[in-house]
């Protein structure tokens, strides 16, 4: 399609998984209805934000994919309502591999892809590489019925080279499940720069590459059982267009939903008055893959 | 040294270089006598922008390195005032082989390095590919009696491959000495736009990279003497902190300097606190030197 409408649906997460999948469900319908052509989840969406503490008894909440309830009842789903959808998984791989994934579901309900995220992070509450082995499918783009996306998750918002890479397999658009939040402790003195420095960063790769960036963030505290560690999902969730404007942007402490159309020719059109991608100088990035140049 | 003050003088510039050159002494005096240990100075300072027409005589602007009348003028200067200078050059280094680059001036008035500008745009009224062979010295950082910086040029602006590059070789802070500016038929309906894509960019690549930007633009019109092509340079000269926090930014009108300190330690701690840097994968980003992945 030459413009669509997207749909990032910001909401909070309960304990129990069915509700989850159950209220998502009811988010992408009123989505669909309204006229979005293409639906995004926050990250890791059937569940708490479990990393939280390291607890192996936590694997269990991951699915074998592609033999996923989740994934099957929003197939359903997706079919149903005729909507492309981002669909976040903690994707069980094999015993002792475990992702943190999303698979893009075409509006017939077939798959049409699956990300598994590449970057991987660490932080006290936010204790990922415990979990998640990194992606091994890389930085891709997927052809849709409606058009062509590509989805990264979270942490590897902060990184420019996926949202290159992204572009550059053809991107219209760039996905962001996320689920970024606060440390209570932190927020008063650090939390405005952090949500602003999250928030400029994404709109630069869009600025950067020519694309469409829509962030689908969680809202709302999860606090876990056991430690009492908490944080306060910031919300927030926002679309930018090629040029980096705000098109749309979610509340910090409600569920919503956002929208904001998608225009290939408006990317064609920012592209030709500004050709970044024209004066890329190819031969002289290679060192981009060193750790450090020391 | 752990911290030191940078300076960015914002200017207009006449047609008489030799007057150019005597301001712009005028303004590092004066920088550095308000403390400044680091001192950069806009794109192409000696001239007007002469990019707004292709014109072969203009080429005689052009002035050999590194036995140039600017470097030299300048490094007197950067002795006797004990300043670091980012000092922009219209370099000529063999008959058909012009750059656009930068010498970096160490606080003894010794040569620290030269960059040419890597990526060289064209658009009306900036016809650079006419002018300027694109730089073959690369992405690096520079080590100075003050600390460690990188400069990059104008258009290298809107590339995050640049940024990262300059980062992964331990530049503290990324100059990017401009001439950016309004068509003046442009600049109400996407003036404010296109500024904010400029500046959003830019604190991206702090963000992303850990490190400090700063950013030395032009200010006032220029009318080119045979087309009549008008630009007006739109100022706004600005340094931003690791987590892209605006440190000092500059007017849209008036010629002015800027100010702000520079501490490794907080390059430290913002690093500590987001390692962006950990978790790059570089084992995927190989397919970053293509031009496009279709």
């Amino acid at each position: 399609m030459q413009s669509w409408k997207v749909a990032l649906v910001q909401m909070r997460m309960s304990s129990e998984k069915a509700l989850n999948i159950e209220r998502g469900i009811g988010y992408i319908e009123q989505a669909a209805q309204a006229g979005a052509h293409m639906i995004c989840l926050p990250e890791l969406f059937a569940s708490p934000y479990f990393c939280q503490r390291e607890d192996s008894q936590l694997f269990d909440l991951a699915e074998n994919y592609p033999h996923s309830e989740t994934v099957q009842a929003l197939q359903v789903v997706a079919k149903r309502t005729h909507t492309v959808l981002i669909v976040p998984i903690f994707e069980r791989r094999a015993p002792g591999i475990y992702h943190n994934s999303a698979v893009i579901l075409d509006s017939t309900g077939e798959v049409a892809g699956l990300y598994r995220k590449m970057h991987i992070p660490d932080d006290p509450a936010f204790y990922e590489k415990y979990y998640f082995t990194p992606g091994d499918l890389g930085f891709k783009a997927f052809d849709t019925s409606v058009g062509r996306i590509a989805v990264l998750i979270c942490w590897d918002q902060w990184y420019p080279e996926g949202a290159r890479l992204a572009a550059l397999h053809g991107a219209s658009i760039i996905f962001y499940p996320t689920a970024i939040g606060w440390h209570p402790a932190e927020k008063e003195r650090y939390g405005a720069a952090q949500h602003d420095a999250w928030r400029t960063v994404q709109r630069g790769h869009a600025i950067a590459n020519g694309v469409y960036v829509a962030a689908a963030n969680r809202v709302g505290r999860e606090v876990d059982s056991v430690t009492g560690s908490t944080l306060e999902f910031w919300g927030q969730s926002f679309i930018a267009d090629p040029q980096g404007v705000l098109l749309a942007e979610a509340s910090a402490e409600n569920e919503e939903i956002i929208y904001a159309d998608v225009d290939v020719r408006h990317i064609e059109t920012i592209r030709r008055n500004w050709p970044f991608l024209r004066d890329r100088r190819i031969d002289a990035y290679a060192a981009l893959t060193n750790r450090f140049l020391d």
